[in-house]
Formats: structure tokens, sequence, C-alpha cells
């Protein structure tokens, strides 16, 4: 293993719809450099490019990262996220679930910079079940996260705008459902009059997220959510709900909901939960989790890291 | 009788937060002129007003109806709607359910108009349960409805921007709850990832419609409402649901779930229902509901002017 090899084994980037972050790895697989800039998939520098739809692309990834390309020139590129989307770089076709990490990693989209190098995009994922589901991203943090585990059954769950639960059996991804319970929120509270009462409180209420929480759970959740979430306005009306206490107990109500529904989606689930994303979020859903009876619940660091790095293993692209 | 008073014995308003809807009523309780204008809460006409925050509420009325009241110096004057809410001219304080219709007709509350005729507001409805729940100008029109109604019990729905459901036992307002789908459906097309792949049809695509309350309805529904809704993307994604299909698809999702909330806080439900509403949503709402085996459903006409006239009978304003 040379020098070079050492310093820099693989450049690996988390290429979403908001922001582009690069990882630099050496040869034992450890991230030695991060960068994080914003130029998502829609969000794309501004650059002369006549009829070059890929120039933005290219102008990005040099900008980010064009300096580790040029000091490593046996290093691999790969990506995941909405950069493989039908918006993106160049689409990676969605690969159908079941599936194991090598399945994934042997199907990777292969990508001309211009810079001299390719780049290889991870495929996202489809369910084809009735209601079929999707994922691109969050597949490479599930690989990542499995990589700490033992148990040959897990839940997975990633919170965030579209919040995805992930059942995992002897380290294959079998199933998986999504909730649009982050987007749903901030619709909520950007653009209905539940807003219009609210007033950010500066530290997250706990009482108010887990009061809302017991709503979904209890009998009042009955009504469901679309009910539920009115008493936002009426608790308010009423003097029992402070504007301030209002934003966490609406959250608390949604996230009540999407725990509740998953355990009617697993009545009988006792796997151990790994939660992935950002800390103050998880740490609600575990809240909530817990307010449920479900558990144990754990946290992966680094999913999206280890993620990359595994499926480049797989695909042949580090030793 | 006097041919005054014949000709205008009430002129009755429906106050609302988008429009002001003006009705003149015989001394039969006929309505016999109708107005329509722009002129809601939210909307007042712009007048110089100084300090006066009476100024834009007296020139609305005098513009929608000032010859009506100059032409009958001996017809009362009554308002239903958020007229009488906290952000109206006048707040007209929430009654508690149970409460029977002369029990609201005799809680008005007095406006002096600066017209030379008070202007009687009918109270909204509070119901003071772990989740309190609030109406205002559906009483009025619940009571229009029960007019036509024979039945000792009935369940009258309110199908809008924020549904109603009301259970009325022998003539009395017993209980109702409030879905937000209306308001939910327009926040989830007009601002988040649904809206983006969605194509208004040029006619309601009902095939779509009953789709979505299916889905809410069946096996699939158990993910609930929060996850169901991200199928109207991921079909399109699949090619399963046209651009054109999706709006509907997306409202027999919620109005689905709105049902089967609805069948789960009344799983002995046999009364009749009636609904009051925009004759569109009216039937979509009894697509729906036939699809879960509720019913017998009718559709209550001219409910609102029928419980003006009621309520200004209660309260002794015509005879």
């Amino acid at each position: 293993m040379n020098q070079n090899h050492h310093d820099c084994a693989l450049i690996a980037l988390d290429w979403g719809t908001s922001s582009l972050r690069c990882y630099r790895y050496d040869g034992s697989g450890q991230v030695v450099e991060r960068r994080a800039h914003p130029w998502g998939i829609m969000n794309l520098p501004a650059v002369e490019h006549g009829d070059d739809a890929q120039a933005p692309y290219r102008a990005a990834l040099e900008a980010a990262c064009g300096d580790w390309i040029a000091a490593a020139p046996e290093a691999a590129l790969i990506a995941a996220g909405m950069v493989g989307s039908k918006q993106g770089w160049r689409e990676a076709a969605y690969l159908t679930v079941p599936l194991a990490p090598d399945g994934i990693g042997r199907k990777l989209t292969e990508v001309d910079t211009g810079l001299g190098r390719s780049l290889w995009i991870i495929p996202g994922l489809l369910q084809n079940s009735a209601l079929p589901n999707v994922m691109r991203g969050e597949e490479t943090q599930v690989i990542g996260a499995l990589q700490q585990q033992r148990q040959s059954e897990l839940l997975i769950g990633l919170p965030g705008t579209h919040s995805k639960w992930v059942r995992v059996v002897e380290g294959r991804i079998e199933h998986f459902d999504t909730f649009m319970t982050g987007e749903v929120y901030g619709a909520l509270c950007g653009h209905t009059i539940l807003g219009r009462t609210m007033h950010k409180p500066d530290v997250p209420d706990d009482a108010a997220f887990v009061r809302g929480a017991r709503v979904a759970q209890g009998p009042q959740g009955q009504a469901g959510v679309l009910s539920n979430i009115f008493s936002s306005r009426t608790l308010g009306l009423t003097g029992e709900l402070a504007p301030e206490a209002q934003p966490d107990y609406l959250s608390g109500l949604l996230i009540g909901h999407e725990i509740a529904a998953l355990k009617s989606l697993y009545p009988a689930q006792q796997a151990p939960i790994v939660l992935i994303g950002d800390a103050g979020l998880c740490r609600r859903y575990r809240l909530a989790l817990e307010l449920y009876g479900l558990g144990p619940v754990s946290e992966a660091d680094a999913a999206t890291e280890a993620g990359l790095w595994i499926l480049a293993r797989h695909a042949g692209l580090v030793a």
C-alpha cells in the first residue's frame, strides 16, 4: 500500500437535495477529512454550461473535492442520494427489496465525471408492494448502521422529513415504510390555521411533546390524526395550551400517530430498534417509542460514512 | 302585518372569514332576496376609520344591505359565523354543548351597528371534552337541517376546510368532532412534494377518489394517513397513478381516513346521516360513506337560511 493510497483510498459523497457532503477515507476505511457544501441537486452552482446539463454537477464536484481527486489518482469516487434520481446527475435505477448489502454494492451506476475519473452512484431501493415504497440515500445509512449490530432482526428508524422504518432480517433489507411526518409538520405549521397561534419556544418543550404523543396513544387517538391536530388550536382557545407549547404538542401528536401506526404494522414487534438521524429528533422518537413500550432503542453513529465505505467494498472499489 | 313587515321581517347574515352572505325574509320565513359579497372578516372594505375599529364592519354592512335596513324599519338583524369570534365585530361567547336550538337562540350578543339598529350575533358552540372542540356558524346550519328531519338520532356532517360531524339526539346537539381534512388537503397539494407531480384533472376523477378511500379502508390503511399519503407519489413513480389522478386519489385517502375514524368513534352508528355543504364535496363524502357501509345518507338544502330564521324566532326577533 503506497502512501497516497493510505492517505486517500476512497472519496465518497452523500449528495442529496439540499446539500453535498464529502468524505475522504484512508486505506483502513477511516474518514480522515469531511466537507459539507450547500450544493444539493436542487441548488447546484451557477455555471456557464450551454447545452451541457452535466456541467453544474462537474463544477460542484470539482469545487467540493477537486483537490482530493487530483492528489489521489487511485482513489475511487462513490456517491449516494438524490444525485442518482431522475432529477440528478444520472439515474441509478431502483433495486427491488428484499436485498442484501452486497447485492446493492454490485449494482452501481457509472458516470464519466469529465475529471479523469468515474463516479459510481449507489441505486435506490423499491418495494413493489400494493402501495409501492422508495428510498434513495437511506439504504446506505441502513447498511452503515448494520455494521454495528449483531441481532438477527432489527427495526431501523430514520426520522426526518420523510421518516423511514426498515425491517432487517439476517442482514437483509426485507421491508420498509415511509411516513411524511416531518414534511406534514412543516406544512401544518407554515400553511394552516394551526401555525397562527403558535410561538416557537426557546428550548424544546418535552412535556408538551409527550402530552401530544399520549393523545395519539390514548382513546382520543381513535379520532385520528386529521381530527387530533385541531386540538392544538382548541386547547389554545380554552387556555389549556400556551402558544409556546403548541409546536411541540403538535409534533408529539404526529410522531405519536407515526409510532401508533408502526405498532399496528408490527403488532408482535420485539426486535431492537436502531435510530439514525439528527440527535434532537432521535431523542424525541425515543420518548415516543418508550411511551408505546417499544424498544430497546439505540442510536447509530456515522451511519452514512460507514455505509459508503461498505458499499464501495462490495463494489470492489476498495480492497 | 303591514306591507313592510311582510316584505322584510328579518335581515340575516352568514358572515364568515372570507365572505358575507345576506338574506332578506318575508313574514312567513321565506327568503325573498339573497346577496353575496367578498367582505369576510379577514377581507373587510378599506375605509378611513381612524381609531374606530368598528367602522369597516359598519361600512360592509351598510354597503351589503343598507337599502334593506332603511326600507324596513321594523326588520331585525341577525348574524352567524366568524363575525362573532374574537377577531370579529364583537365576541359572542361560546355556549357549552349539549344544547338545544332554543337555548342557543336565547343567548345572542347585541352590537350597536351605528345604523340605527342592533345586530344580534349567534354564539359559537364549545364542547368541553379532554380535547375541546369549537364551531361557529355550523351550529346555525345544523339547526336549519334539523327542521327537515324527524328521526330521534342523527349524525350531521359538514364537509369542508374543517369538517364537522355532529351527533344530534332528540333535537339536541350532543357532541361534535372536527377534522381538518380540507385544510390538510390544501397544504399537502400546495406545500409538499406531493403537489409537484400532480395535475388537476378537467373533471373530478371518481375512480381515483374511490381507490384512495379503499386504501384507507383496507389493510394498507393500518399504516395511517401520514404513511398512506406518500403513495400518491410512489404510485406515480411506478407508473400506476397518472398525474391527473393524483389529486383525487389523495382526496380519497384523506376523506377515507376521516370516515374510518368516524366509524371507530361511532362503532354502533346506525343513525341516518345528513350532509350539509358544497354539492360536489357532499357527493364525494357520500361515496366514501357508502364504501364504509354508513348511512342512509341524505343532503340538507338551504340549511343556513333555515337556521338563521329559526334562531331569530327563538330569540324573539320574529314572530
